[in-house]
Protein backbone atom coordinates (compact mmCIF):
# COMPACT_ATOMS: atom_id res chain seq x y z
CA UNK A 1 0.00 0.00 0.00
CA UNK A 2 1.20 3.65 -0.79
CA UNK A 3 1.21 6.77 0.87
CA UNK A 4 1.88 9.75 -1.04
CA UNK A 5 3.89 12.32 1.05
CA UNK A 6 3.15 15.83 -0.16
CA UNK A 7 4.71 19.51 0.58
CA UNK A 8 1.85 22.10 0.76
CA UNK A 9 3.58 25.33 0.07
CA UNK A 10 4.43 25.78 -3.91
CA UNK A 11 3.33 22.48 -4.33
CA UNK A 12 -0.74 22.73 -3.55
CA UNK A 13 -0.51 26.56 -2.33
CA UNK A 14 1.54 29.70 -2.74
CA UNK A 15 4.21 30.62 -0.48
CA UNK A 16 2.43 31.66 2.57
CA UNK A 17 5.47 34.79 3.78
CA UNK A 18 5.87 35.88 0.33
CA UNK A 19 2.04 36.58 0.32
CA UNK A 20 2.01 38.31 3.65
CA UNK A 21 5.08 40.22 2.73
CA UNK A 22 3.34 41.31 -0.16
CA UNK A 23 -0.34 42.15 1.28
CA UNK A 24 1.18 43.64 4.47
CA UNK A 25 3.41 45.55 2.71
CA UNK A 26 6.38 44.07 5.07
CA UNK A 27 9.02 43.48 2.76
CA UNK A 28 11.72 41.84 4.92
CA UNK A 29 9.05 38.98 5.99
CA UNK A 30 9.47 37.10 2.38
CA UNK A 31 12.95 36.51 3.51
CA UNK A 32 13.28 32.96 3.35
CA UNK A 33 16.09 30.33 4.63
CA UNK A 34 18.06 31.45 1.15
CA UNK A 35 18.48 34.51 2.31
CA UNK A 36 18.90 33.58 6.17
CA UNK A 37 20.03 30.30 6.00
CA UNK A 38 19.79 29.53 10.11
CA UNK A 39 15.78 28.84 10.13
CA UNK A 40 15.94 30.04 14.01
CA UNK A 41 17.67 33.12 13.40
CA UNK A 42 14.42 33.73 9.89
CA UNK A 43 11.57 33.15 12.19
CA UNK A 44 12.93 34.97 15.55
CA UNK A 45 13.45 37.74 12.58
CA UNK A 46 9.85 37.20 11.06
CA UNK A 47 8.11 36.77 14.82
CA UNK A 48 9.83 40.22 15.73
CA UNK A 49 8.83 41.78 12.75
CA UNK A 50 5.06 40.97 12.93
CA UNK A 51 4.93 42.17 16.95
CA UNK A 52 7.25 45.78 16.36
CA UNK A 53 4.11 46.24 13.64
CA UNK A 54 1.67 45.29 15.83
CA UNK A 55 0.59 42.37 13.75
CA UNK A 56 -1.68 39.51 15.68
CA UNK A 57 -2.15 35.78 14.80
CA UNK A 58 -5.56 37.43 13.21
CA UNK A 59 -4.22 39.95 11.23
CA UNK A 60 -1.90 36.97 9.08
CA UNK A 61 -4.71 34.46 9.15
CA UNK A 62 -7.20 37.14 7.80
CA UNK A 63 -4.24 37.55 4.64
CA UNK A 64 -3.92 34.13 4.79
CA UNK A 65 -7.74 33.71 4.31
CA UNK A 66 -7.45 35.28 0.87
CA UNK A 67 -4.76 33.25 -0.55
CA UNK A 68 -6.38 30.35 -2.71
CA UNK A 69 -4.68 27.25 -3.50
CA UNK A 70 -3.02 27.32 -6.55
CA UNK A 71 -4.82 26.74 -10.03
CA UNK A 72 -5.48 22.82 -10.31
CA UNK A 73 -4.01 21.78 -6.85
CA UNK A 74 -7.82 21.09 -5.55
CA UNK A 75 -8.56 18.80 -8.59
CA UNK A 76 -4.97 16.82 -8.12
CA UNK A 77 -5.30 16.44 -4.41
CA UNK A 78 -9.01 14.99 -4.82
CA UNK A 79 -7.74 12.91 -8.19
CA UNK A 80 -4.41 11.73 -5.27
CA UNK A 81 -6.96 10.53 -2.37
CA UNK A 82 -9.42 8.58 -4.17
CA UNK A 83 -6.46 6.57 -5.74
CA UNK A 84 -3.98 6.35 -2.74
CA UNK A 85 -3.93 7.93 0.89
CA UNK A 86 -1.69 10.79 1.20
CA UNK A 87 -0.81 13.43 3.88
CA UNK A 88 0.65 16.63 3.55
CA UNK A 89 3.82 17.02 4.96
CA UNK A 90 4.69 20.65 5.61
CA UNK A 91 7.16 22.73 7.76
CA UNK A 92 4.57 25.05 7.97
CA UNK A 93 2.45 26.07 10.92
CA UNK A 94 -1.27 24.81 11.87
CA UNK A 95 -2.26 28.05 12.76
CA UNK A 96 -1.73 30.01 9.56
CA UNK A 97 -2.38 26.55 7.18
CA UNK A 98 -5.88 25.95 8.57
CA UNK A 99 -8.05 28.63 6.50
CA UNK A 100 -6.26 27.02 2.77
CA UNK A 101 -6.97 23.11 4.38
CA UNK A 102 -10.69 23.98 4.39
CA UNK A 103 -10.17 25.30 0.44
CA UNK A 104 -8.63 22.07 0.19
CA UNK A 105 -11.30 19.70 1.69
CA UNK A 106 -9.42 18.98 5.29
CA UNK A 107 -6.67 16.62 3.77
CA UNK A 108 -4.79 15.21 6.78
CA UNK A 109 -1.26 17.46 7.25
CA UNK A 110 1.57 16.90 9.70
CA UNK A 111 3.45 20.32 10.60
CA UNK A 112 4.60 22.51 13.15
CA UNK A 113 2.40 25.12 15.70
CA UNK A 114 3.36 28.38 17.59
CA UNK A 115 2.33 29.81 20.80
CA UNK A 116 -0.41 32.22 21.12
CA UNK A 117 -0.37 34.90 24.36
CA UNK A 118 -3.92 35.57 25.79
CA UNK A 119 -4.19 38.52 23.51
CA UNK A 120 -3.62 36.46 20.23
CA UNK A 121 0.18 37.69 19.75
CA UNK A 122 2.30 34.84 18.15
CA UNK A 123 4.82 34.78 20.65
CA UNK A 124 7.32 31.76 19.79
CA UNK A 125 7.54 28.90 17.20
CA UNK A 126 8.06 24.93 18.26
CA UNK A 127 9.52 22.34 15.14
CA UNK A 128 7.37 18.92 16.21
CA UNK A 129 10.60 17.58 15.57
CA UNK A 130 13.91 17.91 13.93
CA UNK A 131 14.00 16.97 10.08
CA UNK A 132 10.33 16.09 10.54
CA UNK A 133 9.77 15.35 7.07
CA UNK A 134 12.46 12.60 6.93
CA UNK A 135 10.75 11.19 10.20
CA UNK A 136 7.36 10.78 9.05
CA UNK A 137 8.38 8.87 6.05
CA UNK A 138 10.76 6.64 8.23
CA UNK A 139 7.71 6.58 10.31
CA UNK A 140 5.10 5.46 8.00
CA UNK A 141 7.55 2.58 6.26
CA UNK A 142 7.54 0.94 9.18
CA UNK A 143 3.62 0.52 8.92
CA UNK A 144 4.80 -0.80 5.78
CA UNK A 145 3.81 1.72 3.54
CA UNK A 146 5.48 2.72 0.71
CA UNK A 147 6.04 6.29 0.20
CA UNK A 148 5.98 8.42 -2.96
CA UNK A 149 7.01 11.99 -1.88
CA UNK A 150 6.92 15.14 -4.22
CA UNK A 151 8.28 18.45 -3.13
CA UNK A 152 9.76 21.69 -4.14
CA UNK A 153 12.95 22.56 -2.39
CA UNK A 154 15.69 22.32 0.29
CA UNK A 155 13.65 21.28 3.04
CA UNK A 156 12.10 18.42 0.75
CA UNK A 157 15.14 16.38 0.21
CA UNK A 158 15.56 14.57 2.62
CA UNK A 159 12.17 13.15 2.56
CA UNK A 160 12.30 12.89 -0.99
CA UNK A 161 15.48 10.59 -0.71
CA UNK A 162 14.15 8.33 2.29
CA UNK A 163 10.81 7.68 0.29
CA UNK A 164 10.98 5.09 -2.19
CA UNK A 165 10.01 7.36 -4.97
CA UNK A 166 10.84 10.88 -4.99
CA UNK A 167 10.06 13.75 -6.67
CA UNK A 168 10.97 17.37 -6.94
CA UNK A 169 7.81 19.31 -8.21
CA UNK A 170 8.23 23.00 -9.93
CA UNK A 171 11.41 23.51 -7.82
CA UNK A 172 13.91 26.28 -8.69
CA UNK A 173 16.98 25.52 -10.97
CA UNK A 174 19.90 25.69 -8.62
CA UNK A 175 17.63 22.96 -6.24
CA UNK A 176 17.03 20.96 -10.16
CA UNK A 177 21.22 21.41 -10.47
CA UNK A 178 21.99 20.24 -6.96
CA UNK A 179 19.26 17.08 -6.65
CA UNK A 180 19.76 15.12 -10.62
CA UNK A 181 18.81 12.00 -8.91
CA UNK A 182 14.90 13.23 -8.82
CA UNK A 183 12.36 13.40 -12.02
CA UNK A 184 11.46 16.82 -12.31
CA UNK A 185 7.59 17.51 -13.13
CA UNK A 186 6.36 21.11 -13.67
CA UNK A 187 2.49 19.99 -13.78
CA UNK A 188 0.08 18.23 -12.41
CA UNK A 189 -0.87 16.34 -15.43
CA UNK A 190 2.93 15.08 -15.64
CA UNK A 191 2.90 14.32 -12.01
CA UNK A 192 -0.51 12.66 -12.15
CA UNK A 193 0.63 10.54 -14.64
CA UNK A 194 3.76 9.33 -12.86
CA UNK A 195 1.91 8.80 -9.57
CA UNK A 196 -0.55 6.53 -11.71
CA UNK A 197 2.46 4.51 -13.02
CA UNK A 198 3.46 3.60 -9.93
CA UNK A 199 0.38 2.41 -7.90
CA UNK A 200 -0.86 0.50 -11.02
CA UNK B 1 -0.24 18.39 18.53
CA UNK B 2 -3.13 15.73 18.18
CA UNK B 3 -4.10 12.97 16.31
CA UNK B 4 -7.55 11.39 16.54
CA UNK B 5 -7.01 7.58 15.52
CA UNK B 6 -10.74 6.06 15.07
CA UNK B 7 -12.02 3.06 13.81
CA UNK B 8 -13.93 3.11 10.80
CA UNK B 9 -16.96 0.28 10.84
CA UNK B 10 -19.28 0.76 13.75
CA UNK B 11 -17.94 4.22 14.26
CA UNK B 12 -18.76 5.84 11.85
CA UNK B 13 -19.93 3.25 9.02
CA UNK B 14 -22.18 -0.07 9.56
CA UNK B 15 -20.83 -3.13 10.13
CA UNK B 16 -19.60 -4.22 6.29
CA UNK B 17 -19.75 -7.62 6.36
CA UNK B 18 -23.15 -7.82 8.03
CA UNK B 19 -24.65 -5.36 5.53
CA UNK B 20 -23.03 -7.74 3.09
CA UNK B 21 -24.03 -10.76 4.53
CA UNK B 22 -27.88 -9.83 4.57
CA UNK B 23 -27.91 -7.88 1.23
CA UNK B 24 -26.68 -11.23 -0.05
CA UNK B 25 -28.86 -13.60 2.10
CA UNK B 26 -25.04 -15.61 2.75
CA UNK B 27 -25.93 -15.78 6.24
CA UNK B 28 -22.22 -16.89 7.22
CA UNK B 29 -21.21 -14.21 6.00
CA UNK B 30 -22.61 -12.52 8.95
CA UNK B 31 -20.14 -14.33 11.86
CA UNK B 32 -17.34 -12.12 12.99
CA UNK B 33 -14.51 -13.46 15.19
CA UNK B 34 -17.21 -13.28 18.18
CA UNK B 35 -18.23 -16.89 16.82
CA UNK B 36 -15.00 -17.81 14.83
CA UNK B 37 -11.68 -16.95 17.15
CA UNK B 38 -8.89 -17.39 14.65
CA UNK B 39 -9.27 -14.51 12.30
CA UNK B 40 -6.91 -16.12 9.35
CA UNK B 41 -9.73 -19.08 9.62
CA UNK B 42 -12.78 -16.88 9.67
CA UNK B 43 -11.59 -15.02 6.52
CA UNK B 44 -10.83 -17.70 4.55
CA UNK B 45 -14.17 -19.15 5.50
CA UNK B 46 -15.79 -15.55 4.20
CA UNK B 47 -13.45 -15.51 0.79
CA UNK B 48 -14.65 -19.13 0.41
CA UNK B 49 -17.98 -18.63 0.30
CA UNK B 50 -17.66 -15.52 -2.06
CA UNK B 51 -15.86 -17.46 -4.33
CA UNK B 52 -18.76 -20.70 -3.71
CA UNK B 53 -21.46 -17.84 -4.79
CA UNK B 54 -19.45 -16.58 -7.06
CA UNK B 55 -19.80 -13.20 -5.99
CA UNK B 56 -16.04 -10.97 -6.76
CA UNK B 57 -15.22 -7.97 -5.95
CA UNK B 58 -17.20 -5.94 -8.03
CA UNK B 59 -20.70 -7.57 -6.74
CA UNK B 60 -19.23 -7.01 -3.05
CA UNK B 61 -18.35 -3.41 -3.78
CA UNK B 62 -21.90 -2.85 -5.81
CA UNK B 63 -23.64 -3.90 -2.05
CA UNK B 64 -21.40 -1.82 -0.52
CA UNK B 65 -22.22 1.37 -2.61
CA UNK B 66 -25.61 1.50 -1.10
CA UNK B 67 -24.70 2.04 2.45
CA UNK B 68 -24.04 5.24 3.76
CA UNK B 69 -21.91 6.31 6.94
CA UNK B 70 -23.94 6.45 10.26
CA UNK B 71 -26.72 9.10 10.86
CA UNK B 72 -24.18 12.16 11.95
CA UNK B 73 -20.91 10.21 11.45
CA UNK B 74 -20.09 12.67 8.33
CA UNK B 75 -20.61 15.88 10.86
CA UNK B 76 -18.63 14.26 13.50
CA UNK B 77 -16.04 13.25 11.14
CA UNK B 78 -16.11 16.87 9.45
CA UNK B 79 -15.78 18.88 13.03
CA UNK B 80 -12.75 16.91 13.98
CA UNK B 81 -11.21 17.20 10.59
CA UNK B 82 -11.56 21.19 11.40
CA UNK B 83 -10.05 20.78 14.61
CA UNK B 84 -7.64 18.48 14.86
CA UNK B 85 -5.47 15.89 12.73
CA UNK B 86 -7.60 12.86 11.74
CA UNK B 87 -6.80 9.08 10.95
CA UNK B 88 -9.30 6.33 10.58
CA UNK B 89 -7.17 3.27 11.81
CA UNK B 90 -9.20 0.11 10.74
CA UNK B 91 -8.97 -3.75 10.03
CA UNK B 92 -11.22 -3.17 6.76
CA UNK B 93 -9.83 -3.62 3.15
CA UNK B 94 -9.37 -0.96 1.02
CA UNK B 95 -11.08 -2.26 -1.73
CA UNK B 96 -14.21 -2.36 0.72
CA UNK B 97 -13.83 0.43 2.26
CA UNK B 98 -13.74 3.09 -1.12
CA UNK B 99 -17.27 3.28 -1.77
CA UNK B 100 -17.96 4.90 1.59
CA UNK B 101 -14.54 7.04 1.86
CA UNK B 102 -16.30 9.27 -1.23
CA UNK B 103 -19.19 9.46 1.22
CA UNK B 104 -17.03 10.50 4.17
CA UNK B 105 -14.74 12.78 1.91
CA UNK B 106 -11.61 11.51 1.34
CA UNK B 107 -10.32 10.60 5.44
CA UNK B 108 -7.03 8.96 5.72
CA UNK B 109 -7.40 5.78 5.94
CA UNK B 110 -4.58 3.05 7.12
CA UNK B 111 -5.91 -0.56 6.32
CA UNK B 112 -5.33 -3.72 4.98
CA UNK B 113 -5.82 -5.04 1.21
CA UNK B 114 -7.29 -7.85 -0.79
CA UNK B 115 -5.36 -9.63 -4.07
CA UNK B 116 -7.89 -9.81 -6.94
CA UNK B 117 -7.27 -11.85 -9.48
CA UNK B 118 -7.32 -11.46 -13.33
CA UNK B 119 -11.40 -11.95 -13.30
CA UNK B 120 -12.02 -9.55 -10.50
CA UNK B 121 -12.67 -12.52 -8.19
CA UNK B 122 -11.03 -12.06 -4.24
CA UNK B 123 -8.16 -14.82 -3.97
CA UNK B 124 -6.21 -13.87 -0.73
CA UNK B 125 -6.15 -10.69 1.73
CA UNK B 126 -3.19 -9.01 3.26
CA UNK B 127 -2.84 -7.48 6.68
CA UNK B 128 -0.72 -4.78 6.34
CA UNK B 129 0.80 -6.04 9.89
CA UNK B 130 0.72 -7.93 12.89
CA UNK B 131 -1.58 -5.67 15.18
CA UNK B 132 -1.72 -2.93 12.99
CA UNK B 133 -3.75 -0.35 14.66
CA UNK B 134 -1.05 -0.10 18.11
CA UNK B 135 1.68 0.28 15.81
CA UNK B 136 -0.17 3.12 14.31
CA UNK B 137 -0.49 5.12 17.33
CA UNK B 138 3.18 4.16 18.15
CA UNK B 139 4.56 5.64 15.17
CA UNK B 140 2.56 8.61 15.44
CA UNK B 141 3.97 8.94 19.28
CA UNK B 142 7.31 8.88 17.29
CA UNK B 143 6.53 11.88 15.57
CA UNK B 144 5.56 13.49 18.84
CA UNK B 145 1.90 13.41 18.30
CA UNK B 146 -0.57 13.03 20.97
CA UNK B 147 -3.21 10.30 19.99
CA UNK B 148 -6.81 10.10 20.96
CA UNK B 149 -7.78 6.80 20.16
CA UNK B 150 -11.48 6.04 19.57
CA UNK B 151 -12.82 2.51 18.95
CA UNK B 152 -15.93 -0.21 19.62
CA UNK B 153 -14.20 -3.23 19.85
CA UNK B 154 -11.96 -5.80 20.55
CA UNK B 155 -9.61 -4.93 17.87
CA UNK B 156 -9.13 -1.51 19.16
CA UNK B 157 -8.46 -2.51 22.76
CA UNK B 158 -4.09 -2.40 21.83
CA UNK B 159 -4.82 1.11 20.09
CA UNK B 160 -6.62 2.46 22.97
CA UNK B 161 -4.54 1.46 25.56
CA UNK B 162 -1.39 2.67 23.41
CA UNK B 163 -2.86 6.26 22.93
CA UNK B 164 -2.54 8.89 25.60
CA UNK B 165 -6.61 9.10 25.38
CA UNK B 166 -8.51 6.05 24.35
CA UNK B 167 -12.41 6.17 24.18
CA UNK B 168 -14.87 2.98 23.30
CA UNK B 169 -17.59 4.39 21.13
CA UNK B 170 -20.74 2.55 20.85
CA UNK B 171 -19.17 -0.72 22.10
CA UNK B 172 -20.94 -3.68 23.16
CA UNK B 173 -21.45 -4.70 26.68
CA UNK B 174 -19.15 -7.32 27.28
CA UNK B 175 -16.58 -5.26 25.85
CA UNK B 176 -16.85 -2.31 28.15
CA UNK B 177 -16.87 -5.34 31.16
CA UNK B 178 -13.89 -6.37 30.49
CA UNK B 179 -11.97 -2.94 29.88
CA UNK B 180 -13.52 -0.97 32.26
CA UNK B 181 -10.88 1.79 32.11
CA UNK B 182 -11.77 3.42 29.01
CA UNK B 183 -14.12 6.07 29.08
CA UNK B 184 -17.72 4.80 27.21
CA UNK B 185 -19.15 7.22 24.76
CA UNK B 186 -22.61 6.22 22.79
CA UNK B 187 -23.54 9.85 21.14
CA UNK B 188 -21.17 11.75 18.88
CA UNK B 189 -22.07 14.86 20.60
CA UNK B 190 -20.99 13.09 23.71
CA UNK B 191 -17.30 11.69 22.37
CA UNK B 192 -17.03 15.62 20.60
CA UNK B 193 -17.77 17.20 23.75
CA UNK B 194 -14.78 14.75 25.18
CA UNK B 195 -12.46 15.26 22.26
CA UNK B 196 -13.05 18.93 22.49
CA UNK B 197 -12.00 19.15 26.05
CA UNK B 198 -8.91 17.29 25.22
CA UNK B 199 -7.57 19.60 22.77
CA UNK B 200 -8.69 22.79 24.29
Amino acid sequence: MHIVCTDLEGVLIPEIWIHVSRKTGIQELSLTTRDISDYDVLMRKRLALLSSHGLKLKDITDVIQTMDPLEGAVEFLDWMRSQTQVIIVSDTYIEFAKPLMVKLGWPTLFCNFLSIDGFGAIIDYHLRQPDGKRHVVESLQGLNFKIIAMGDSYNDISMLTAAEHGFLFRPPHNVVVEHPQFPVKYEYAAIKEAIAALLA
